[in-house]
């Protein structure tokens, strides 16, 4: 199970071929025995496969998920530097994105992941986001794999409308489902000293300490995500 | 791997043992192994055992955990019907809760996830929160266990004083962990049928079938979490 854990990675690119019914029941149950407050069990799944509705749906994700990519990739100079050269990590990734975008309406299953209100206040992802994580350490433990995208952000109207979401309920994240072209391993995080204290903020314990052969994130500070001025720019683009 | 994700309870009582560094490392480990954005790793753990800061942020915590409960238990009634007889499932809740703020102080380890802001906007819980569910099921693979709480809301402030946190570091969840005084095991949901559609809201698919021998939640529409007004007022009298 620890093995499992650590080593989940994004996947970006399947097989293009359906996931099979008890294998998404598989997944799906194990999603749902997240944890929520009070028991109280806000997160919806709705899986997208090949229905007439699920098609539709996926082409508009795919429509959002290429134009907020597009954005991505230049604004975070994804073909500069360390990018322009071939098979640098930062090329992988930004093939691997690229891949996903433009197959996006192939994806075996495409789950959309909703917060169902019930009269509480924010914190959804409190609820829902554990959820996500057990369906996939699940498919991971099934041979399959995906990857947390808010590709919705820039299509939910449209979304919401073509599946019949209810006023009360909000999708939290868009999770492309099938069975790796690549592979699981080990993930690349900053040293755990940095990302783990003890006592008080900055004390790094004795123990916290990666295991032999651990590879490491550079230090550098991240580019921030796409602001939510920019999410709306890009909706109305698409509208 | 399945049957521990599908068997991770929230354990609210703990055998009052410390917690052995090789088991918070190999937890912690797992923790950072969740994903997020861009694997910009926004979340910080904050490990709370027996040093001086540690013992004065645990008081803080105990004391505001129960201020929260004493108001979730008289407002949510959970003395009333079927929480007034001995046992049910109700009362036996209402009881684990009880114990989990009356012995606060002697969690053998209190985590306090937190969020790193790095300039993006909002959305924190999409990289904290998976994180903590790893931490969870790595926390059951070992013979382990938690619960997620938000025993902080109340007494933010003096925790962000006592702990040196920075001004760019958000408490996101508090995490008490130990070794379970009970034990682990399969957990009660809504019929799968009732949270997870095909194609469109609300359509169950045929294979949204729980194993047999699954038990349920009742029906009924949840109470909702305490409001922010009342967390505030909570926060007021605690000040």
């Amino acid at each position: 199970m620890l093995e499992g854990i650590t080593t989940t990675r994004a996947i970006r690119r399947f097989v293009e071929e359906p996931v099979p019914p008890e294998v998404l029941r598989a997944i799906l149950f194990a999603a749902t025995r997240g944890p929520s407050g009070s028991n109280r069990q806000p997160f919806r799944f709705l899986v997208l496969t090949d229905g007439p509705k699920a098609r539709a749906a996926k082409a508009i994700l795919g429509e959002g998920a290429r134009r907020m990519w597009d954005v991505k990739r230049s604004g975070e100079r994804y073909d500069r530097g360390s990018g322009a050269v071939s098979n640098s990590r930062k090329a992988r990734v930004a093939d691997a994105m690229q891949h996903l975008v433009d197959r996006f309406e192939h994806i075996p299953a495409v789950v959309l992941a909703c917060f169902l209100s019930a009269g509480e206040v924010g914190n959804e992802g409190s609820a829902v986001w554990p959820a996500c994580q057990n369906l996939l350490l699940a498919a991971r433990a099934l041979g399959y794999g995906g990857v947390l995208t808010g590709f919705h952000f820039v299509v939910k109207d449209q979304l919401q409308a073509v599946l019949g979401l209810p006023d009360t309920a909000s999708f939290v994240a868009t999770i492309p489902l099938g069975k790796p072209a690549g592979h699981h391993g080990p993930v690349r995080r900053r040293p755990l000293g940095e990302l783990v204290f003890q006592d008080s903020w900055g004390n790094a314990p004795a123990w916290a300490v990666d295991p032999p052969g651990t590879e490491f994130t550079s230090g550098r500070t991240p580019v921030p995500a796409l602001s939510s001025d920019r999410l709306a720019e890009i909706e109305k683009s698409i509208r």
